[in-house]
């Protein structure tokens, strides 16, 4: 398999996780998202939407959005699972994932914040706005799971709720928020990043890392 | 059950035409995002992100965020499907309704319009902030399902991804955006429009519509 990524894409870095957990290997295909390589009419062929990640499979297909490739990981590939076995859990754990991947990633990530330079926003400005979405999108999803007694989001195993978390943790200490807030999500945090699954793929430990 | 939501939010708007699609009927409570309803406190206590939909069941067990929801609906309510069987399939169906629950939808939605107007964006300019989201987006959606014949989005039947495209495409028209560039969409939407389904979960036949 290709992943076609960025080593600091919080959402190709979900998709790093997920294939170490299920002990899967993947050629890494990097795309500077600063120099603008996803819109390089070559790789929006493959990924209209220009992001990243993208996965090609063994059969040459190709796959998009973060989650859509987990949960097919997860329905091919079910050993270890990534979602619950009960459909009411499994909503818990999709909704903090979604909280993430719908209400705080997609409104910081680095298209729009280039957007809101063009209209004039001052450096200072945009990284506030970017702390402001995870800010309020990280405290909700503490109180999501703050009757979980962990150590991850759900439950005594890694699920897509922690593959989202980490990343997106990491995000928001590079926008200067202040993450102490937040101690169930920094207790998940702890349990995940003591996996080799979610410590190797980390962003300083890929090869396009700078 | 019970659905927390506001006629005119297009997450609400998926989750109302599931319902439908499954044949389940449910009391619908509305809060009126425009006066800040979904920030009082006693529905932050089910909805930590002061979002909606929030669906409560039978049971009163409380489910947040609408993909989360819909795919909770399909599991314990296979027919019809919502999701093709094929896993490859699915993952495409899922990441088409991801291009717009994550990379659209968000990036438009009332609280990220308010905080432009915060930084003192003039209205103009918030309405094309909007539009732009709708039509970059949009542009990707109806690549990505170019080669489908349809005429729903995938297959001749309703999936996840006409669930999120007839509430978009709502959005769009709302924000002025010229939805003749999306003909493949467009198809899907009047196969969609002429299901009752579809039909009776549009926003202006709530009982909250203004």
């Amino acid at each position: 398999m290709k992943l076609h990524g960025y080593f600091r894409s919080s959402a190709a870095y979900r998709v790093r996780i997920a294939l170490n957990l299920k002990g899967l290997s993947a050629t890494h295909v990097p795309h500077h998202l600063r120099k603008g390589e996803q819109r390089a009419p070559a790789y929006l062929a493959i990924n209209p939407q220009g992001l990243v990640p993208t996965l090609e499979n063994d059969a040459g297909a190709i796959l998009t959005q973060s989650l859509a490739i987990i949960e097919w990981l997860d329905e091919t590939r079910p050993t270890p699972p990534l979602l619950p076995a009960d459909p009411l859990r499994r909503a818990r754990v999709r909704a903090f994932a979604l909280a993430i991947a719908c209400d705080i990633h997609p409104v910081q990530n680095s298209k729009v914040l280039a957007r809101l330079r063009e209209l004039g926003l001052p450096e200072e400005r945009v990284t506030e706005w970017a702390a402001w979405a995870n800010r309020e999108g990280l405290m909700a999803c503490e109180t999501l799971i703050k009757d979980e007694p962990g150590p991850f989001c759900f439950g005594d195993a890694p699920t897509l709720a922690d593959l989202c978390l980490v990343p997106q943790l990491g995000n928001a200490r590079r926008f200067g928020v202040d993450v102490s807030a937040y101690p169930r999500l920094l207790k998940a945090e702890a349990a995940a990043k003591a996996l080799p699954a979610f410590a190797e793929a980390a962003p300083e430990r890929q090869a396009d890392a700078e």
